[in-house]
């Protein structure tokens, strides 16, 4: 049997997605910029999506910019904001559960003079309002939080953080890391108090190599990628017509099955979450498996190193991931564990298993059972 | 007929690029970040692909950094050699003729300070060499031409202007934006001393939304997009892996029939640029045939709007740019142009013809037919 439970780092592609990427590579493979026949065709193609996905956050379709990414998205939306508002102020705010195409850009901006307040959260990974409260100033440009932490899928109060914020600074721009959240839960911006929103196409079973972002129409930005002056002079290169066409397609689907698809995810989780606590030692993190996100479960089984998880289970079939598996390789510890003030056990041990709508109760009860299989005697040898 | 004469703009993908592309988005979609098997394959993939792309270039694997494409490695490598480089000079040198991805990246870096010195051209298109020996100082850290003109296939004389500036100031970083070179030459950064080396994938028929950026090892760089640390920290974002590998296979079989494609290709050049001059009043820009580049055709149309020209002939089938049409629709003044020292008349009249390996004969004989019969009734048609 193979399981495929690492949904969190990437998904496999709708159907319709590889069909409309293929048909636009050979068939109608315009360059929106030629204003010829075949430019025009594809330039449609980039309108569609722009709507599909303009519908999906009731904001307006000149709203939508795309990008090559959710990493390009959070690049431009931290360091385009930062260097178009610097004279309203010099001073960023983020949390310490931000993955690392969020943080890493800011301690870039940090080095370029940009003040930076990190906010903390409790045990569950859920933020500390009052501190953020306390946090706010007049000097505060930009806000960024991460909707859905990658590691252990605790969800932030989005909502609330736009209102808090705004009532205390009316001028900050507020960013969100939509990357895991898209296609999970009903994002409206406007009615949020969101201005800029970043989503990539990969985690939605739409291509690698595309994402956009959404800047709402009243913000200040400067472009991150300059040239041509495509997509209004914000983000210069040829369209990507195919990743564009692809990231609409998959978009439109996953919010006409949202509830649906959701649904199926949050019943995956609380089977597993049950079977998981029936395990000896098993700490699982996040928040309330309802108040968490419906594709991420977080486990730590203590006194088996998380690699160790990792390729036992593949062995078996399964695939997962040990820490967030968004950045390469290198052993790093993670930021999310060490916010949510894990043990030293934990921080070795915890692995990830995320799913996807086609994840199958089968799939969890296989993975349970192996898990119930290995454990002992993994245990038995790490004691050794 | 269709007649798609439009390739330096944007190509058809080779089937084996839709092929591979399509692969890796259904079933060997994996993370190359993942540690599991599905991530080592993905990750092959991407391997696989630096490969192919360092041997047409005679240069190290690990030298070849994968982008979103031609845009943001000609932005990376100014804007990331350009920081990098600040303490040991401001300077930057490009030309007259460069692209808008390289132009503008300059603008913003000259707003943040640094000098430009703009190189000029000579009527065909030809850089002054003796402008370039005197713009050199000791405090120029940065020097970017355009191997390839995009408007007028002007080709430079990259290896000279490497050992020219090399040996007027050895710590110059040579960037070549070889966007509309790439799969028409043999490029050997290494030989030619060239340090940066821009490609995108999509004007070779490979994908759109992904090309690479060559990087000596001996350069100091910084980032653009920072993140989860990919591609050795250098450029972050979950790896492209259908685009990539999409590209790889491009490459490849570019280099494979460079010099059938190229030959063929001035066949096609030297048999259009024969029929164009039997036609009354038409100015063909650039280099002689076989100096310039095998596959553009810059030619003006006294006293017919480009753009008439062009929905003309779309009629009829033909499809050609008026311009780069690598920008968006602005009618911009094109700097090439300007640069030649075109008339007013040829700025207003000027249109690119731009082949491919599979263009053939009979449909540029299509063209000269079609041109021969609506030249004579467009003119009458503008004189009123």
């Amino acid at each position: 049997m193979e399981v495929y439970l690492d949904n969190s780092a990437t998904t496999r592609c709708y159907e319709e997605v590889r069909e409309i990427v293929a048909k636009t590579m050979t068939e109608d493979y315009g360059n929106p910029s030629s204003m010829h026949r075949k430019g025009v065709e594809a330039e449609q193609y980039v309108k569609t999506a722009a709507q599909h996905i303009a519908r999906t956050l009731k904001v307006l379709e000149k709203e939508i910019y795309f990008t090559s990414g959710g990493t390009e998205s959070n690049n431009w939306a931290l360091i385009g904001a930062a260097m178009a508002n610097r004279r309203s102020g010099n001073h960023i705010i983020i949390t310490l559960v931000e993955h690392p195409a969020v943080s890493a850009p800011v301690d870039f901006l940090q080095e370029q003079g940009f003040a930076v307040t990190r906010i903390g959260t409790d045990k569950q990974g859920r933020i500390k309002l009052e501190e953020l409260k306390a946090a706010v100033t007049q000097e505060t440009i930009l806000i960024s939080v991460i909707y859905v932490n990658n590691e252990i899928g605790s969800v932030q109060p989005i909502e609330d953080i736009g209102r808090i914020v705004h009532e205390l600074n009316p001028n900050v721009i507020f960013h969100v890391d939509a990357i895991q959240a898209y296609g999970k839960y009903q994002i409206h911006p406007k009615k949020m108090k969101i201005d800029l929103l970043s989503v990539s196409g990969h985690k939605i079973h739409g291509p690698k190599g595309v994402g956009f972002l959404y800047v709402s129409e009243k913000v200040k930005m400067l472009p991150l990628i300059y040239g041509g002056g495509q997509q209004k002079g914000m983000r210069s290169g040829t369209d990507n017509v195919p990743g564009i066409a692809g990231l609409g397609c998959a978009a439109k689907r996953c919010y006409e099955q949202l509830k649906e698809n959701t649904d199926h995810m949050y019943e995956l989780k609380c089977h597993m979450v049950e079977g998981l606590k029936e395990l000896e030692d098993v700490d699982i993190h996040g928040m309330d498996i309802m108040e968490g996100a419906p594709h991420i479960v977080s486990a730590a089984f203590r006194g088996v190193g998380s690699e160790v998880m990792l390729h036992t289970l593949e062995d078996r079939g399964i695939y997962i991931s040990a820490g967030s598996a968004c950045s390469t390789h290198k052993r790093s510890q993670s930021p999310t564990l060490a916010a949510i003030q894990a043990d030293q056990v934990q921080l070795q041990s915890t692995v990830r298993f995320s799913f996807c709508e086609t994840t199958t109760r089968e799939e969890i009860d296989y993975t349970l059972t192996v898990l119930k299989e290995v454990l002992p005697m993994l245990r038995r040898y790490m004691r050794h």
